[in-house]
């Protein structure tokens, strides 16, 4: 293995020669000097070698239309020799990856340290001896989530859950919810015999009509529960049966937001006041609200950002009603926002009840405050409960963002993407607008979704791999090695694709 | 890791030795000669050193149960140390394992044929690149899902989804139903405008209020939608919402089988009467069955098995109704009934239009005939979509099951072991009654749940750990090399403690 990676080193030389070709180019965006420290492993720049998807990939997605739904799928992968920010194609298309398998790559591909987590011999049984978590845990499994989840466990929490996915972290930290919930309405006494009884055939007290407060726009996952919570996108909800919940919207600001205060501050406020009266409306229709579940960022909904006063505010709203208040890091959490939690930047001691992970964390889970553990065992179970061989990757991956100072990265590479995405909206006011991001996690409004998908397959096409979201949305979501220098590789492409497009 | 493994290698001698002593003792319950074809890796009997939990899994508990709710842990596990059918403990115990991690390790702990996989250098891309599948597959993608999970297709079925475990397949199984049902009912033509926009809000008729017919005893996971077919144990669903779908009754069989034929056949008429009659209430209350679901025998419910003339008659009122029949396979998948799948033993060419699994297959996911197919991309959809890594193992784990002929093994040791239970009841028929079973997947009842917890904690601390699952049942999950050997090592150890309880 090791001989492999070596092969593909890209010497410092050979880095400098090609970035003062780049830049002698002239018509580039980038007016000052991008430093970079080259990681040993990682590449220099995109190459494109053909159209995307060329023609291996089309071929592959021909023998995979066999079997699946292939509509979805951009192109095939050669992970082997993809490294770092750079994702490499069967057709041998290199491209600078800015969108990092929907936002769960953490470190880069194929990190060194990841690499050795796999050869190590200690850890082959973790891989090939897969636990019933939940009833037989391995040895070290309490000194593993102390090592890596707990050590970043938000304030106020000290206990995780670790489930396989975002959605059955989500699915979990609900009946976490419903069960903490109906524990304090009977007052902790143990369920009569018409609860046991009636839950078994799905009717109530047994099974009872509570809700999960949601917002217009969020994304909590597809399993059904999550689903009826989740309101970005119809295609992911239609024909499927749904709960009676109650769905606030959520609060749509103007950006850049330190312009827009006195409005913002208004339309939360309105969006908080609807929050307060759907409590109260589901609690007459006999449907309480025992929970409320929140994204600090809406991703999938078009990163729509909202102030930390309307998460304070909201944060009360539901203690004050008794609701637990579920905020949702799946896609914000582990550092892409400059902060390891995108609910740090509020500033709260006591942030929410329950926070759940997944993705960039590589395993799922949830945390949660002691009042949320479930009573009994087997209330929250499954079979696996989480991945031990995942953890060992995760506590490598914290090991590495500690190391290499990443968070500070983040930080330092956010600030120029969105600096960049606002000189390009200045440039292009009539393709570009609404720039807005927090750390890395950036997004930019194309004038419609046409614009927006033509100004994606170009930028595939040059070797800028991207995500979208909401309606006309594209959404940057780079791995935290990310670094200024990349972020000039992201700029100088899209300037391209835009001046050709005015 | 070789001189590892190497180091613990039982030798023959040493082997035939301990058999001496083994069977020298008399009183045991062995009659015949019991053969074994000394694997080279695995341990020869169970070792005790401690009471279970010893000492170190104590401690152990009280550091995870800071973070966890640990009333469901047994005790914690030496996985390193553990080889073939034996768990070892953190304390040193080495115990027959007949529950074998819920019924998902399929080979043993540790197989040298697993441990190849992990060292394989080609492989290293696979663990630390994790692919969002549904939109960047790596390139062998393809090749390893027809080497793998299409080889051992259901018969009828051409496509398989892969998932990250059993909730989350049989959600998405349902999913699909749902969806197939609706475009049946529009007549494939698109979506209304007032469906695309209620959908959004969790209304009809964008969320239709379909439903899955699933039976009392069931057990299908415990995400929401999948919690809602579930009817197991009332601590899995009490005070989490629920659906209002139909239950029906499944068949109380009198065992053995052959000898309560006309009785058995009455009672699994009443149920398929009832079933229909449920499918044509529940389309009255305009809730219409968009598909049945059912396990090949009940497991967590309490191994309740069937005909194999109910579920051909099943499979023909679906058809019949146009409801879609989902075969959910996650605990009897894999080869521990004799056959690969249990529906296998029905006999037929078009068993049904779903079959999902997980579990022993180390992938979550499910197969479905081509009409199950979503008509467009991301109404299926997740981050993951599964995980190679897991299909790498399982490729594996299935040329092991034919390099060994495992599925053959399987239906002897099964047949020894239902004849020992046969034996045991009979022999105790104040203590155990019904056992029941197919190829290795047997049970037996004890008299009531406080003698079937004492059976089971004395067999423990003999070095026997079994699972229990419905009211008073024993559940015997061994892995597929377990072998006649073993059967009667089990026996052995049933028998003593039986023999005490008199």
């Amino acid at each position: 293995i090791k001989t492999k990676l070596s092969s593909k080193h890209v010497g410092l030389n050979l880095f400098f020669t090609h970035l003062f070709i780049y830049f002698a180019l002239g018509s580039r965006y980038v007016s000052k000097t991008a430093t970079k420290t080259v990681s040993e492993f990682e590449y220099d720049a995109p190459s494109m070698k053909t159209a995307v998807p060329g023609p291996k990939s089309q071929e592959l997605l021909r023998q995979l239309g066999e079997i699946q739904n292939v509509g979805a799928i951009h192109f095939f992968c050669n992970y082997e020799e993809s490294r770092g920010n750079y994702l490499v194609d069967v057709d041998g298309n290199r491209m600078l990856d800015v969108y990092t398998q929907i936002s769960s790559i953490p470190i880069g591909y194929n990190h060194p340290a990841l690499i050795k987590v796999m050869t190590n011999p200690n850890n082959v049984s973790a891989f090939v001896n897969r636990p019933a978590l939940g009833i037989l845990p391995p040895e070290n499994f309490p000194e593993k989530l102390f090592e890596s989840l707990l050590s970043i466990a938000p304030s106020g929490m000290n206990r995780v859950q670790t489930m396989a996915c975002g959605s059955c972290s989500n699915e979990n930290a609900f009946k976490s919810m419903f069960i903490w919930y109906r524990n304090k309405e009977r007052g902790y006494a143990s369920p009569s015999e018409q609860e046991v009884g009636t839950c078994m055939i799905n009717q109530s007290p047994g099974c009872p009509d509570l809700s999960i407060l949601s917002f217009m726009g969020a994304f909590h996952g597809r399993t059904m529960g999550c689903l009826a919570t989740t309101h970005s996108k119809a295609i992911h909800k239609l024909d499927i049966p749904s709960f009676d919940w109650p769905i606030a919207p959520f609060p749509k600001l103007q950006y850049p937001l330190e312009e827009f205060v006195r409005e913002n501050a208004q339309e939360e406020a309105r969006c908080l006041e609807e929050v307060e009266d759907l409590i109260v409306k589901w609690r007459q229709k006999r449907k309480p609200v025992a929970g409320i579940v929140i994204e600090p960022i809406q991703a999938e909904g078009g990163d729509n950002h909202a102030s930390p006063d309307f998460f304070i505010k909201l944060r009360n709203i539901a203690r004050k009603h008794g609701c637990a208040f579920h905020v949702d890091e799946v896609q914000t959490g582990g550092g892409t926002t400059g902060k390891f939690w995108a609910h740090e930047h509020w500033g709260l001691d006591d942030p929410a009840d329950i926070v759940s992970f997944s993705k960039k964390l590589l395993t799922g889970g949830y945390y949660h405050r002691d009042e949320l553990q479930p009573d009994k065992p087997y209330r929250i179970f499954n079979t696996w409960m989480g991945d031990p061989s995942k953890n060992l990757f995760l506590s490598e991956v914290l090991n590495v963002i500690r190391r290499e100072n990443l968070l500070e990265e983040v930080t330092r590479s956010g600030k120029a993407l969105l600096q960049g995405l606002y000189s390009l909206q200045t440039q292009y006011p009539h393709i570009l607008s609404r720039a807005r991001g927090q750390g890395t996690f950036c997004a930019i409004d194309a004038c419609s979704d046409a614009t927006r998908d033509s100004i994606m397959l170009k930028a595939r096409n040059k070797g800028l791999f991207m995500g979208s979201c909401g309606e006309k949305t594209i959404r940057f979501r780079p791995a935290l090695v990310f670094k200024e220098y990349h972020v000039h590789q992201l700029l100088n492409i899209l300037n391209d694709i835009l001046a050709e497009h005015k």
